[in-house]
């Protein structure tokens, strides 16, 4: 490792984060840090030099790790009383405070926990998977999808998810059949195609010989197969208008989103393990109970003067540089000497709305063979996700509630006892009876939580276009990329995936490259031996 | 608990057993216990009986365990040293002997094995996972499917199963709405229909608004999101030719085979664990390395006479009753006392073949991304699977090989040596250059294996129509359904779902409720404090 590290990397050498950057300014990237291999920073890149981090979510316990693993000494301050910021892992006995409600107080058997924030993590997000390993944070399979689960129509009626998949591949399958061997595609297909095409599109669909959809076993059986002659049949088709009817049918699409697509993971015991074990490594843990006060930007350094909650002693903290975290309305709360261009950037940026409830309760669902996966509702909680924690085990948490935008924003105006409420309604439609089994409902509104007040930037809120493909592109995004003089932000809100936590990492990591790259250029100018003289 | 089972069961009688055994005789299904409510078995049925159980395995263990419920005296003879029967666990050390092989030892490093028979269970078995349940076995998510693993063509070329499934999903939407739009399949659909369908194919294969098809992002990336305005861009589409070029592409289907759907199971540790647990509970565990040699039926009782294959000693158990469930293989070539239809009918009896074989690894598959799953690759190993225990750790088993029928018929005759080499080379050509990483392989071809001398049977072979829908319904399948005087038959192979556990599990309970309702009858005839006179 330590070889690795001890590349000599400096601006315009070949090798190193000087290639890379070289690379990233070739693609128009610079500043974005598309590549980002931190292996690569020298650990004795910021001796000397003291950052301070506001916010220990995965944005700030990214900056500070890989700004203490390249040598700098880092001062990381949290607000809270706990790390991980939105990673909240809501546990027995925890409290949700929310802004303009009663506190809640959670109510868990042993081993039922409720993640109130991100509760999932794709293959693919191998920063996040990667610090998981690295610190030895053990990883269980998340069940996002199960063949179980349902899709519910808005009038209450429900097919399994195996029946609204297979069957409707199934429908599929016999009308595009049909078409081709009517001729009607000839123009579209070769004749190569058409003859490779049929025999996959009958295995597809589970056709029979004349090409109709008459059933299939993939939608469960009609009969189960038993000891002896007691033979399997398959269930009986849907038809097509059946499964039109359900709204909720377009769901059956939701697993092969990219980011909900097998294998995902959860960390055992809780989303905010991952967190604890990176606080854990840090040469300085987080301080918690840090709530920043005041932020001054000077020629030479940054002041930050916070209030410590438990104490209520002020202190100061004066660091070379800042990298913030901090969500944009909450800083725009904070006292600070940005640039007035700046602040109003900062306050402008409108946060969108997420709500979650939870219940504790025995596992029903498994009853019915549901083993973790997500069952669509519609309305205002979209869905109930079963948990993939403690599988077999005889209590669970439950979650009756998880959406965001619009429909996120009217549904935290209700009283939390209504939105309590509404839920189990829900789920006992769902599940008829098993609303009495739900106990010990919580509910958080992501816009109301202090040092949140929101889930993630809506960034193009108030556009006449709304998102463009996806993509964040706002002169405000933008301007927020780069420092204001010796001030850093970093944020999964400054991602392209906001509600991701990879999102955090990638933007902590490209502002901790953009850090090491400054004080890269200035020891060139400024030779070590002369700073320290 | 003994509220319930103490209800007086009698045939005839209102509830439990004799109500059930009604009902499945109203359904034409008498003898094959349809429904199999163990739980209404009094524990006093059997008392003063004793019943001789050949077999450890599913089916044995599960016969021993519900005749102890019943009150039965059982005596569980197994010829191995280990309990499981095919539900085989491979660990550091463990011998792997075949006839007409060499012995194999298996080096496997802490934490990893292999499971040389059953890996996983689908959520409906639930026979087998309320075992799992009943001895706090834990279990843990087999993940039979990954959108990450790949579908091998002949040529070595490979897509990524998101790429297989969503491009060629893509495709047949695509063409499916120009079909719908044309108004070829105007005759088929209802106007209502077509304007309901038409927006669900748009999202089912991520078209553009004009219907074509450009590649979608639930294939994977262009390029990936990062901070900043690093954009997400889809990947491009393939083309349709060249998805059908690819002759593993119905194997993206494989997930949906209600067998192998999502949520599936392993108990934590290897396949075994259950069976141990279910021997652990017994009041008088399996006797291991009790090889029968000879079975006497007699007017009033059956005599078995097995070798201890520690000592060598020759030791006889005669018992009230016999459930047999020895792979019909390895039953005819013991001594036993049964007619000669019966004898025919076991001797010929053709099992199956089925071949296994295994690598340590580090875990390479990992850093693409895979994390379990199966990629398919054809030819006579037809797949790769990739473990789902140990996720995240550093070394795990790699299963290069899992086959049956005619393909593992012809691949078995090859030296052990070189059904090694053969699957490594596969696993080299998907995954270049980790073809070297492999080490310690094995190979396990079950007709070879003493004591089982194959999977399962191949009920219909030499039949010229084949097996006809999946169903098993031969003269000689019917025969062994009944008893023979005092012997019983109870195993996998005796019900419609052979190569699964759960079969294992309905045959034993069907035979056990049969030899139930025989002891009620008789105790019915002969009062039981006659019986004791």
């Amino acid at each position: 490792m330590v070889t690795r590290r001890m590349i000599l990397t400096r601006l315009g050498m070949a090798g190193g984060l000087g290639a890379t950057f070289g690379a990233m300014q070739a693609l128009g990237l610079a500043g974005t840090a598309q590549a980002q291999d931190m292996s690569d920073l020298v650990p004795t890149l910021g001796r000397g030099r003291h950052v301070v981090v506001l916010g220990a979510g995965i944005a700030g316990l990214t900056s500070a790790y890989e700004l203490e693993q390249a040598g700098f000494l880092v001062t990381l301050l949290e607000a809270r009383k706990r790390v991980g910021g939105r990673a909240w892992t809501v546990r027995d006995g925890d409290k949700i405070e929310m802004n303009g409600e009663e506190t809640q107080t959670a109510k868990f058997s042993d081993g039922v926990y409720f993640n109130a924030g991100p509760a999932r993590i794709p293959s693919f997000h191998q920063g996040l998977l990667g610090y998981a390993k690295k610190f030895d944070v053990p990883l269980e399979v998340e069940v996002n999808s199960s063949r179980s689960a349902y899709v519910m129509a808005d009038d209450g009626s429900k097919i399994r998810m195996r029946t609204a998949i297979n069957d409707m591949r199934g429908r599929i399958a016999e009308l595009l059949a049909k078409a081709i061997r009517k001729g009607s595609l000839d123009t579209e297909l070769t004749a190569v195609d058409r003859e490779k095409l049929l025999p996959f599109i009958k295995a597809y669909g589970d056709l029979g010989e004349d090409g109709s959809f008459a059933g299939t076993e993939r939608s469960g059986f009609g009969s189960a197969p038993g000891a002896g002659v007691t033979f399997a049949s398959p269930s009986t088709a849907m038809p097509l208008d059946q499964l039109l009817a359900n709204q909720r049918l377009p769901m059956t699409l939701f697993e092969d989103n990219l980011y909900m697509q097998a294998t995902m993971f959860e960390p055992v015991g809780g989303m905010d393990r991952i967190h604890a074990a990176m606080d854990n490594a840090l040469r300085r843990p987080a301080l918690r109970g840090a709530e920043v006060t005041r932020i001054r930007q000077r020629s030479g350094d940054v002041e930050v003067v916070y209030r410590d909650t438990a104490s209520g002693a002020v202190e100061t903290v004066v660091a070379d540089y800042l990298i913030c975290t901090i969500p944009f309305p909450v800083l725009a709360k904070i006292d600070t000497n940005f640039s007035t261009k700046l602040k109003t950037t900062i306050a402008n940026v409108q946060y969108d709305y997420s709500n979650k409830v939870a219940f504790e309760s025995p596992r029903f669902w498994e009853r019915e063979q549901i083993y973790g996966g997500i069952s669509f509702v519609g309305g205002p909680t979209t869905l109930i996700w079963y948990p993939s924690a403690g599988l077999h085990s005889e209590r669970g948490m439950l979650l009756g509630c998880y959406s965001s935008g619009p429909t996120a924003a009217e549904f935290q105006k209700r009283p939390i006892a209504e939105q309590i409420a509404f839920s189990r309604g829900v789920i006992d439609k769902l599940h008829p009876g098993h609303g009495a089994d739900l106990v010990n409902g919580l509910a958080v509104n992501w816009h109301k939580i202090p040092y949140s007040l929101g889930p993630w930037p809506d960034w193009n809120a108030g556009s006449a276009n709304g998102r463009q493909e996806g993509h964040i592109d706002t002169a405000a995004f933008r301007l927020l990329q780069a420092p204001e003089g010796r001030v850093y932000f970093a944020s999964a809100a400054l991602s392209q995936t906001p509600g991701w936590q990879e999102g955090g990492i990638q933007s902590a990591r490209a502002q901790v490259l953009a850090l090491a790259r400054r004080v890269t250029a200035e020891a060139l100018v400024t030779p070590a031996g002369r700073r320290a003289a």
